[in-house]
């Protein structure tokens, strides 16, 4: 399969939908919008909701039933963004080379339009358009596990290990809490959302979950390389920002040629998860591949 | 009916489950969950989850069924408070008599603590704890009615609107606004929560709306009263804060005197939108009266 053909369709179907659930509004709202559109439609991989729809289409699931609830994981992740980048957080100025969200609209606006597509991604999940295709069971199940995966037991939690870690010595245990929690929760949460919405069965969502969790930490590890290896211009953000601040990332706990062993690993393993699954689970097969070879 | 009793005997109710749904926890989160403990037990009226109970039995709930959502709206109040206290907001040092959030955590902790909160609401509402006893249909229209009335249409938007107001003369459809946005749509959301998780039918529903819509503006005039009129040591925070922010309220917009008759009239008139209802509804009713003769 082209896998490149693949990611750029999805892409478009998914900042049509983005656009349709989060339109610009008049009136005293407009600026809370305006603040919360720039980081949705920033340029974004959107590799949860794309992982969301793989993942229900490789259990028979149809794109358009699963939309909504892709969308909520963007909105999700768009606000984890936000609120990271804050001067409190990590102070970034700069995000896939655009001006962050509190340099763009100061610190107020950018902390609510965190809160506002936070608030938003639970809404959109319970609204209409997705229980018009999903039966609300399913519905509740999803926003259990990603409110969980999304939560102070998965990426908030994760955020704050990432700070209280900064400027210390990191061990491996540490930087695996960081990376599984920060990043691979909502990725992993996004994979078996999909699978759940879509009717797959406990093993089917079992496997996904194996490969969610695998390709979740091998992205954030890729994440770490690139920010030693990686070209600013190509990534958009300032590389070598992670050594400046004392981050704790896989190069700096393990070493570069470890951090790519352990990565091609987890991809081999969450490949292997997927063994049961047809040719309907390519897509998720490739991106496993993408993730290692991705120079952005 | 004995109010002070009932607010007492329901706080105490809705404290116990509090400690139930977040207890301390042990390794990385441990920080993190302490700082949203900190906010969550610093002695809140439990307004909104009392409500949401009261408004459940109105139409002939049980306060079991209905307590792990109460719950999830006293987390999203929380998170508001937490936010709204911050030096990019509304720079506050000192609520209900004790230091900040963010003066106790630093910044970067205050800010997950409320993003945690949040999250923790809407996993909360789509728990079994909840889904033991309201069936998921019921539950998907609470989220969304929660997650909007939270939101950018909703107390977000208002936050938005109260900041941009902020020393500027504002007029009375501005002050209406951020009202009924920032603090009214909550306690509207609450109390029709509790009624459709309770299986009221729709002219019940629609009812209790009114009557929140009634009380929520009634309460927040009540607070801009309380910050001209009101005793630093009873209220926990500095009075006349709100004039020092130039922040816009009611007595500022209509005068104190025109203030306290529209707050007569909303609470008249929010307890005529329970006419229908029976003895069950009492504890509403009196909750309306208590809104505008509170001290603190």
């Amino acid at each position: 399969m082209d896998l490149k053909k693949y990611l750029a369709e999805k892409k478009r179907v998914i900042d049509g939908a983005l656009e349709k659930y989060l339109p610009e509004v008049e009136g005293p709202a407009r600026d809370l919008v305006r603040a919360m559109r720039y980081s949705l439609f920033a340029g974004g991989k959107r590799l949860r909701p794309i992982l969301c729809i793989a993942s229900a289409e490789a259990v028979g699931g149809r794109q358009e039933a699963v939309l909504p609830a892709a969308c909520a994981l963007e909105f999700i992740h768009t606000y984890s963004l936000i609120h990271d980048d804050l001067p409190a957080m990590d102070d970034d100025e700069l995000r896939r080379g655009m001006p962050t969200s509190h340099k763009v609209f100061g610190e107020a606006l950018a902390l609510l339009a965190g809160d506002g597509l936070l608030t938003e991604a639970f809404r959109l999940l319970c609204s209409g358009d997705l229980l018009a295709h999903i039966p609300p069971e399913s519905v509740v199940r999803v926003v259990e596990l990603v409110a969980e995966a999304a939560g102070y037991k998965g990426m908030v939690g994760g955020q704050v290990a990432d700070i209280q870690a900064e400027g210390k010595p990191a061990d491996k245990e540490t930087i695996d809490f960081i990376h599984s929690h920060k990043t691979a929760a909502l990725i992993t949460a996004s994979v078996v959302a999909g699978a759940i919405m879509a009717g797959g069965d406990s093993g089917q969502i079992e496997a996904l979950r194996t490969y969610g969790k695998g390709i979740g930490l091998a992205f954030q590890i890729s994440d770490d390389l690139l920010d030693v290896e990686g070209d600013t211009e190509a990534m958009g953000k300032t590389a070598g920002s992670d050594e400046r601040k004392g981050k704790a990332t896989y190069p700096a706990v393990v070493g570069l040629k470890r951090s790519r062993e352990i990565q091609n690993k987890l991809v081999r393993e969450a490949v292997g998860a997927l063994e049961a699954f047809d040719q309907r689970a390519n897509p998720l097969r490739e991106i496993a591949y993408y993730i290692v070879r991705r120079k952005k």
